[in-house]
């Protein structure tokens, strides 16, 4: 055992969180080493700008630019990434595999998208790929689905796990604001980047579900597979009829699982007020998790943030450091393994509950019109509520909750329901909790 | 590497936990192989009743009442302890550790008030004593804090840490019920025992923050040294004015970090209605962890019940079952050194906001007079409520809120009003949230 041995790592990438990953190192070297046994030594850290000031004193660290100081010193057991992106972060971490080195990384992208080539490549080379910072940023969501709960099938997971998302829908609810304002403030305080389609438009989401549905599944979920909607098109007029229903309305990323087949989305969905995942605000994150031994569990806190995700990132050096303790070739058996099989159901197979705001003119019989086109298609409606016009030749807005119904039957009712002249063109549907 | 090699546990005492991991074990050994990699082979289980049907096919299984058949048997690497309590179970685990069989317990009196001594014995048999399933039940919150969250020093934790507690305020709050009442409909539906004083008492939440403390702080907490309040004197007045406060009164165990000296409690606390502890509901336990790097994080899930401790004991077996792979010398450093000393501060240290209820007769003045004896001990008021009588000669109660203030003046502040001729003596003080 190399109790009290030198674990020596390299950081790829000091932006935000790679600098953090360096403050902890750094300054909580006593604590790790007294609860882990080890101690950690950051040799090398690689980044192209050396001019700007990162907050954190590095002297008796190496700083370059060079990436190949990092991958070819043999002292350097462990790498992190924290460049973010797919290139050039791919091609770094396969050579840092290849060079034999245990990487751990924050980057949902690569692997969402490259994780099997990367697990693969790890696997030829006897060492670790480890993320837990992926998903959850400080939460060890990754670590209590692997080991916590590695006794359950997971039945389903519903994760508010895009921060930004949930910093703007938190203030329309809240305050009231409109979207554009909230993504505004959101950007003013660094909840949201200066480009935030990936978060909004529920890509950044979708990365993780795919992350955290290969691991409950344990094979290898295709992430063009999984159907995603972001929150642009809600309105505070919907955000405040869904409150009048009873719900709020979270960017969820979805997995239900039949024991067979997985369902697996992520879109804006009506949570009801009373379920623990409506009282998950502002940038914070949070994934409910049910597992059929367990039964509901929770895990909640901040989905990002530098030093959120260096928590999680030195969580796994800790558990690498006993690792290399051991030897390399007791790496914990991979959860996800490429030779099983995930199937998804197809949105055809899908049923949901759904809300579904239109305008329309002001006219008699609209609502039993619309009703008839929903019943056409077997779709029937639990609640209604349709405000009175504020003029004439306005459009007033009409909101329905409907019983549960096919995801194909909604398509075609909405098709059917454009074609009435007295519809605007801007149909929202979104969908409720089950 | 011993993948795919036998892991040979044995279970000693087969209650309603017990049963639960023989169930695991048996019903879902299929994925348990996948994903650790490992066949766990239950091999023995000790009871003294062979007579009742428990619900699971022991068939290939020994069932003996002999705990000899188990220790001795040099086959049995793990042996799980569910007996509950501190006698005969403290005894048994020691010799299995003795026998160097590694241990996982869900025995929270036992590893609160034993646990120095048994992981002595561990430690000098070269063997991994587990406790998981010792707090918060199905929630790992025990592999959050000694491994997901290793990077931190822990600020503070707040814990609705024991189940029929919180069922009882849960339904106390919710439909108005009285505490006797709620109490007879949580042991109606199991949630409580026929004898709950150790639940309602606040005894049992008080030796899982004793676990909870010990690994936070690294060193061993004295059980005895935690001031402990329950539920039992808190009446729907109460609940009815916290309510109208904007709070949500909770069995909370505190622990509460300045760096040096730790603050650790259990008592009933006001928890501001918006905080997420507060939609902590029904028999479901949470523990709201606040560290230095990570910030806010919650664990969230089913505090009890056979299948939810049971995954936890298992996940427990699937991790010792990595550490067998490796070889014995590779334990985890364990991370409650008995050398760390752990300060406590004195009650005398401590201050914080209360809540005053009494009930006085109805005659003028009295208020101030309350007011007096409460800043002459340097506390002021921030709320006050005064309902009107109903009668005559009748007591009406008052309620306060008090800016913070040190637990010393309120003890001496309380026994000054118990001297005015118009207070009743039963005097309730409740602690808000901070």
């Amino acid at each position: 055992m190399r109790l009290g041995e030198k674990i020596t790592v390299g950081i790829l990438g000091m932006g935000v969180v790679g600098t953090g990953v360096a403050k902890i190192l750094l300054n909580q070297s006593q604590l790790l080493s007294e609860r882990t046994g080890k101690n950690f030594h950051l040799k090398t850290v690689v980044d192209l700008d050396w001019e700007r000031d990162r907050g954190v004193d590095l002297a008796g660290v190496k700083t370059t630019t060079n990436f190949d100081e990092l991958v070819a010193d043999p002292e350097i057991e462990i790498v992190v990434e924290t460049i973010g992106g797919i290139e050039p972060a791919c091609s770094m971490v396969r050579q840092a595999l290849a060079a034999g080195k245990h990487v751990v990384t924050a980057n949902k992208a690569l692997i969402a998208l490259k994780g099997e080539a990367l697990f693969k490549e790890a696997k030829g080379n006897g060492v670790e790929l480890r993320f837990e910072a992926s998903v959850g940023g400080g939460i060890p969501i990754i670590k209590s689905l692997r080991e916590g709960l590695v006794a359950n099938k997971i039945k389903s997971m519903y994760g508010i796990i895009n921060g930004t998302s949930n910093y703007i829908l938190t203030r329309m609810h809240q305050e009231g604001m409109g979207f554009d304002a909230a993504l505004q403030e959101a950007q003013a305080k660094g909840f949201a980047e200066a480009d935030p389609t990936l978060d909004v438009g529920g890509g950044d989401a979708a990365h993780k579900l795919t992350i955290l549905a290969s691991l409950a599944a344990g094979g290898f979920v295709d992430f063009n597979a999984i159907p995603v909607e972001g929150i642009t098109e809600l309105t505070t007029l919907d955000i405040n009829f869904a409150k009048s229903f009873g719900y709020v309305i979270k960017l969820l990323a979805i997995y239900r699982s039949d024991g067979e087949k997985l369902d697996l989305r992520v879109h804006p969905t009506l949570v009801p007020g009373d379920h623990l995942l409506a009282a998950v605000n502002n940038e914070l994150n949070a994934i409910f998790v049910t597992g059929d031994y367990v039964g509901d569990t929770m895990f909640y806190g901040p989905g990002a943030g530098q030093l959120p995700t260096a928590s999680a990132i030195v969580s796994d050096l800790a558990d690498l450091s006993h690792l290399l303790a051991a030897g390399s070739e007791v790496a914990v058996t991979p959860r996800i393994k490429p030779e099983k099989k995930v199937s998804l159901f197809t949105i055809k197979e899908i049923a949901n509950r759904f809300y579904l705001r239109l305008f329309t003119l002001d006219q008699p019989g609209i609502l039993t019109q619309i009703a008839g086109a929903l019943g056409q298609y077997g779709i029937s409606i639990s609640s209604v509520v349709q405000l009175e016009t504020h003029g004439a030749g306005d459009y007033v807005p009409i909101v329905l909750l409907t019983h549960e119904a096919s995801e194909q039957a909604m398509f075609k009712a909405i098709a059917a329901i454009k074609e009435f002249p007295f519809v605007r063109p801007d149909i929202l549907r979104l969908r409720l909790f089950k």
